[in-house]
């Protein structure tokens, strides 16, 4: 330890498994220092850490017991949180990237991360767009929400599209993708400002803040008064509920996560699904990951709507690895407005 | 009225709308009398009905206030009920039907009845099976099994599937079909008895009694070790709950029917939809009727089963009008072994 070409690599640690609502106290910023060179025998590449994501799924592994299902990290007390993230290539002992390449993927929430698997790892090749986009909207959130709204919900043109978490990372763009197919939009999220933000920023039909209604299934009948085609499920609980109930015949139902049910101790109850029968409704979860042979034309897609100005992207950076804890925490409680991602670093080593 | 041709036609009627499990005070016997002849200017068929279906989706328009859904019939006070059954066509004014065509269909809950709309009426051609075979395993119910198991699941050889109500009209075909696929078959049921029938007569690989599982998540782990592929959801309820937490990544959850929320005020809440993501569960409601093309294969099929000693049918059938209100009841009871179907009158006009 202590040579010339060891760096400081500060990390954030989970400090203790959570219960509840995750709060900035979980986790510690340590600094540990390391050498910028693969160790011998070591596989992957080595990388500096340039944004990292904070996603609704992180809360799972905070759990104690968590882990048994495949497609999550693990978290262990004491070492750093992984999570989505864009990087610079330091060092590779991989074939498929090179010392300097810029890629997203999954990635240890500290400077420097060693990745010893790198199936998971995308070279980023367009740099023509801010690189934070491929923490999100040209990343896991963005192509999330191609998969489950272009895939999962077979949509058409004019059918009625419901999304909750509408401001969030996925939501605003699901809004989107169902506006560019021609699609009536209607989008919930939980404050004025995010609801502004989804009429007159990101071209929703409609949008309303739930925190304010007391009757989502009346809410929900005089927005979609013949019913809801399709809905890209963000949030689960009385929403969903509420839901099942406006549906039309035929409905789907895409999965992509249940955020208000994540820091509870004991789901809500869903009490509608009798509504599955009676109107035929199909309800798929979904993870991005099984379709990632699918990215290249969301990639391609994307890109060309941003450079046309079909897309607009709203991000809620954070600064600094310090700020991670509280960006983290603050997803669950909807204080950002946008994707939340924190900036690590510049690009350059 | 009292005319030589008039006869008498007795009806069973909804007396009053039903909260909670219905009763048999909750319908009537009454007398009437009719002409063995459509009325003038009336389009459709007459026909006298010979058996009667007991099925669960009855109980849904014996509650005021039901009807709002376009796949039930609506029940009136006073008036009778409706439901599947097999009949005798006495006089028409279809091209689809002459004067002594054997149909099943949907029919009233009385001896003899004019069907207007004669749609929903399928011709029998083969007798050489028993006729109340058609009110059941060659009716709706194992239409449903057909329809629910093979188009709804895609089922493959060697998956595991659980079946709930397994010893009922629809379950026992679901649990044949997939062993004559070549799958792993677990049934549940009510009594020993069910069970017996479900391991020794039915074919099943295993069977329980979830009255005697006080852990109905560690029963199914117990079965099904390593999860399981496909569920036949016919109950609802804690019995789904612990089959989310058992489904493997990918599983396939067909649903048929809530049989245990149908006489609930409020139906109980299902908490586990989280695992939906995670295990990227796919759950689709079906009716039957949306896949009736398929009809003609699943007949020839199954009469070729039958004949080939390769599909045990189990009915249980009530005699005589008079009986049907117990034996509609008794289903929500679980007092059926098998098909319940009530016999009304022999094949002779």
């Amino acid at each position: 330890m202590g040579g010339e070409d060891e760096v400081r690599n500060k990390q954030v640690v989970l400090r203790q498994y959570v219960t509840g609502f995750p709060k900035e106290e979980d986790m510690a910023i340590i600094s540990t220092t390391m050498k910028l060179k693969l160790p011998e025998g070591s596989a992957g590449v080595l990388v500096k850490n340039l944004y990292l994501s904070c996603d609704p799924y992180m809360r799972h592994p905070m759990s104690a017991g968590s882990g048994t299902s495949d497609y999550l990290p693990k978290y262990y007390p004491g070492s750093p949180l992984f999570g989505y993230g864009v990087s610079k290539v330091v060092d590779s002992r991989s074939s498929d990237f090179k010392i300097g390449d810029l890629v997203w993927g999954t990635t240890g929430w500290e400077e420097y991360s060693v990745i010893s698997s790198t199936d998971r790892l995308t070279k980023i090749e367009d740099i023509s767009v801010p690189l934070s986009y491929y923490s999100g909207l040209l990343g896991m959130a963005g192509f999330t929400a191609y998969v489950g709204f272009h895939e999962i919900c077979s949509p058409k043109k004019g059918d009625c599209v419901y999304v909750s978490a509408a401001a969030g990372a996925v939501g605003q763009l699901v809004g989107q993708f169902a506006k560019l197919l021609g699609c009536y939009v209607v989008g919930s999220a939980g404050s004025k400002e995010k609801i502004d933000l989804l009429k007159n920023k990101l071209g929703f039909d409609e949008a309303f803040n739930y925190k304010e209604e007391h009757d989502l299934d009346a809410t929900l009948k005089r927005y979609f008064p013949e019913g809801i085609d399709i809905y890209f499920e963000n949030v689960g609980g009385p929403m969903l509920d509420a839901v099942l109930l406006n549906m039309k015949l035929h409905g789907r139902i895409s999965v992509c996560g249940m955020i208000s049910q994540y820091n509870l101790e004991k789901p809500q109850g869903i009490h509608n699904l009798r509504q599955v029968v009676a109107k035929r409704i199909n309800i798929q979860g979904f993870l991005q990951s099984d379709h990632f042979h699918l990215y290249p034309q969301f990639r391609h897609l994307t890109l060309r709507y941003i450079k046309e100005g079909k897309i607009t992207y709203v991000e809620d950076i954070a600064e600094g690895l310090e700020a991670a804890p509280a960006a983290l925490v603050g997803i669950f409680k909807g204080r950002n407005i946008g994707k939340q991602s924190v900036f690590i670093a510049r690009d350059q080593v």
